[in-house]
């Protein structure tokens, strides 16, 4: 690894975050909470520690593939831990790991919280905390791209190593333009959401966290009763608009834009997307209705709508407490959790590309029976796909799985019931926030014990880094010094 | 298809599958439980209805690969809807749909049963039950090619869709003579068994029984608390070992025979299977331990090793209801039931050679992160595996995950609650047979819903031939004749 290299943008971008932490501090002043402070000593710090670390003597520019996977690991998980401080200098949260994980939850865009009262938290804190998933859900470094001087050609590597999805689509040929794009439409849809929230009857200060919560797919809420907390139709549905918005490939977003509808129109991830909510919902409809005594209503509409978009863009407001559903309903939410957005969305999750390609590559592999001789290529929206891109989706499938259940086995640990902790689980590797059972939508991941929070929290950052970047930090060869 | 050869080869196994009714019909006869004669019914059927098959005109005896994956699939749901006529004939369980499920239960080796009062049966009518699953374990169509003249060089594909694991070993050159190596340790092992169980003071018929379903790791029992009911020590520890030995490759334990142990010692897999069993069971003993007043005592490890090793060779005896445990030993089982036995062994699950292979392709891939431009093989006890064979491997977890979560979501149409929903679709398609929750073993299916125990017959069927057989017969072109 190219130590210097990557000290460098581990410093730069701590920078970045002391700046960030400024509105919050602001704010935090003006309000009077007590968190003005806090968030002073904190950005000092991290600016402090970020300098020092950009001053380090030497520099060796060049970038290879493991030095880009490696900043990108390292630089959320020190991010999360430099985040952290203004929870425990304001007291919100005194222990540092409850800290961490609220920050790793932000950074993540996941949502789940250990913070038990929140109508009582400073404003400040509370800003901070939509914050972090504001910026997580574009991503920062995406975010460091687009501000700071380009740091050469190795910044392929970072975005590569920082964007969700298995095939990236390249905007415009230099990488600092498209990220500039991407966060033209995500700071314009932000925007348009502040606005219509505020003009379906949200105050402010509550449209603007929303905003930066949904438009992340990141679930943070300002009210303890999140969403169901307004009993506003309307202001569910422009969530739900602007939650689906989100969780669609920015890419297809920006053609929107430029009114190059076919592309749009001809994607097959977004019909899949698409699809899946619209079967879904109809799905939860149905077994409410089946349950109940009379039809459907447009409130059970309207939650089952609701549910299932804030869950597979793995957003995870609530406005109903689903588990109070029957089973049938909430095994459809789990089962659009895994799946989640689409790639190149704020979404987590295994993403629609890559189940589309796993069904058409299981297809193929029993097709392989029929016709031995055959060799058949296996086609995305009309493009080939490559080999070990395939073979790169079902192994990360694996890893997927396979850290969904290592993670359960230790949140089984707290006595928690299966369904709890293989939920919690789940909810944090596809980074969408609320489990199910005693971990559901009403409550919180406060009574987990120390070791689950930990895990979790590695857990939801190999979700949101989609797993090979964190595993690379494994091998020792990655520590070598070149 | 070449249709001729599937309906010769369909009419010959009904006809063997007539001849094994003869055993539990004289049972019946003798016992005079008035099974007799549904046996006497079934299998005049079955002969009859096999006769036919065999006597349709032309032959063409050319078998393609998609001929014997095909056959192969037929086959077994052919055994399975005429293996359930004697259930329905003696009255046990008047309902076909519950028979279907329970014959494919045996069949599959699964154990899952619908049968509620066990001890009141006919004696004849648990016979064919054990029985089922002793024909299942090692293979329906690997005993007619041990008995039957053999079927051309086709018979390879039969033997190869058949036989669980991702790598064939062939002991021997010609395949009727591995078939007839594997039938001798088979019916060797069992022997032993009956033997060493009737000395541990188990009357004749309820060693036979235990003998013929622990061997096949099925399950099925003729005491309604399963080995518990028997209240000893030695039964269950004879009974342990058994299972375990089952769940190894029996190409291990034919090397281990001829006393080349270093192929024994040398296995990958076996190593792996061996760590997972003590590994498990050390921690499901510390879990237990941990939440007792007193340290761990024979009775308590006893309990924990035998769930360990029935669940992990997916046999589903039980001598502690588990359910009662912690969560996390409830998670540990979980796990093992994922993993299961060896390949090549009477053992469900996703088998250790796929779970040993898996973790050695997502270290690889990781590994090209670090050196991109490094072309590494994989190895398995030091010979390469193809790359076809690893995605197919891959390929093969995801459809199984697919499978697992689309039975959920069925049975989670009973409202039983996501823990039983989920662990009933597992245990279904790893062929173990108890769940858990309201699914535990001390309850049973009987109570699910006809569509529910339908679907998790199938789930069953495709754990037990591994998937691609039965996923061949929903592509359309297979039925096309030729």
């Amino acid at each position: 690894m190219n130590y210097k290299l990557v000290f460098h943008i581990l410093g730069m971008i701590l920078r970045v975050e002391a700046a960030l932490m400024l509105p919050a501090m602001i704010i935090g002043f003006i309000t009077g909470g007590g968190d003005g402070r806090a968030f002073l000593y904190a950005a000092a710090i991290t600016a402090a520690v970020g300098q020092a670390l950009v001053m380090l003597p030497g520099k060796n520019m060049k970038m290879q593939a493991r030095d880009g996977f490696a900043a990108v690991a390292l630089c959320w998980i020190v991010l999360s831990l430099f985040g952290a401080l203004p929870y425990v200098f304001s007291g919100t949260l005194p222990n540092y790991v409850d800290a961490v994980f609220e920050t790793v939850s932000g950074f993540t865009t996941t949502g789940a919280t250990v913070l038990t009262f929140i109508e009582g938290q400073p404003l400040g804190i509370l800003f901070w905390r939509a914050q972090t998933q504001w910026m997580g859900g574009m991503g920062v470094l995406v975010l460091a791209l687009a501000l700071v001087p380009k740091l050469g050609e190795g910044s392929v590597y970072l975005m590569r190593a920082e964007s969700p999805g298995p095939i990236k689509s390249k905007l415009t040929p230099r990488l600092g333009d498209t990220a500039k794009i991407l966060y033209s439409i995500y700071i314009g849809l932000t925007a348009l959401e502040v606005i219509c929230l505020r003009l379906a009857g949200m105050p402010w200060y509550d449209a603007v966290i929303h905003a930066f919560t949904s438009i992340s797919t990141g679930g943070f809420s300002v009210r303890d009763a999140s969403v169901a907390a307004y009993g506003s139709l309307l202001i569910e549905w422009i969530i739900i608009i602007f939650m689906f918005l989100s969780g669609v490939n920015f890419a297809l977003l920006y053609f929107a834009i430029l009114r190059n509808f076919r592309a749009v129109l001809e994607s097959e991830e977004l019909r899949s997307y698409t699809l899946m909510t619209v079967g879904a919902s109809a799905l939860i409809v149905a077994d409410l209705a089946f349950h109940a005594a009379s039809g459907p209503s447009v409130r059970t509409v309207t939650d089952s709508v609701f549910q299932v978009v804030t869950l597979m863009t793995t957003t995870g407001y609530m406005t109903y407490d689903y588990v109070l559903w029957p089973t049938f309903s909430q095994v459809v939410l789990v089962l659009v959790m895994f799946a989640g957005g689409c790639a190149g969305s704020t979404a987590g999750g295994i993403k629609q590309i890559r189940v589309v390609l796993l069904f058409k590559n299981l297809r193929r592999e029993v097709q392989r029976i029929l016709h031995p001789r055959v060799v058949t290529t296996i086609k995305s929206d009309g493009d080939r796909v490559d080999e070990p891109i395939l073979s790169g989706i079902t192994l990360f499938f694996f890893a997927y799985i396979f850290i969904l259940l290592a993670g359960t086995l230790v949140v089984a640990w707290d006595d928690v019931g299966f369904t709890a902790a293989f939920t919690a689980s789940l909810t944090c590797i596809s980074n969408v926030g609320p489990a199910f059972d005693v971990l559901g939508p009403t409550s919180n991941f406060f009574s987990l014990s120390g070791v689950s929070k930990i895990v979790l929290s590695a857990s939801m950052l190999l979700g949101r880094l989609e797993i090979m970047p964190l595993l690379l930090l494994l091998f020792p060869s990655l520590w070598k010094k070149r």
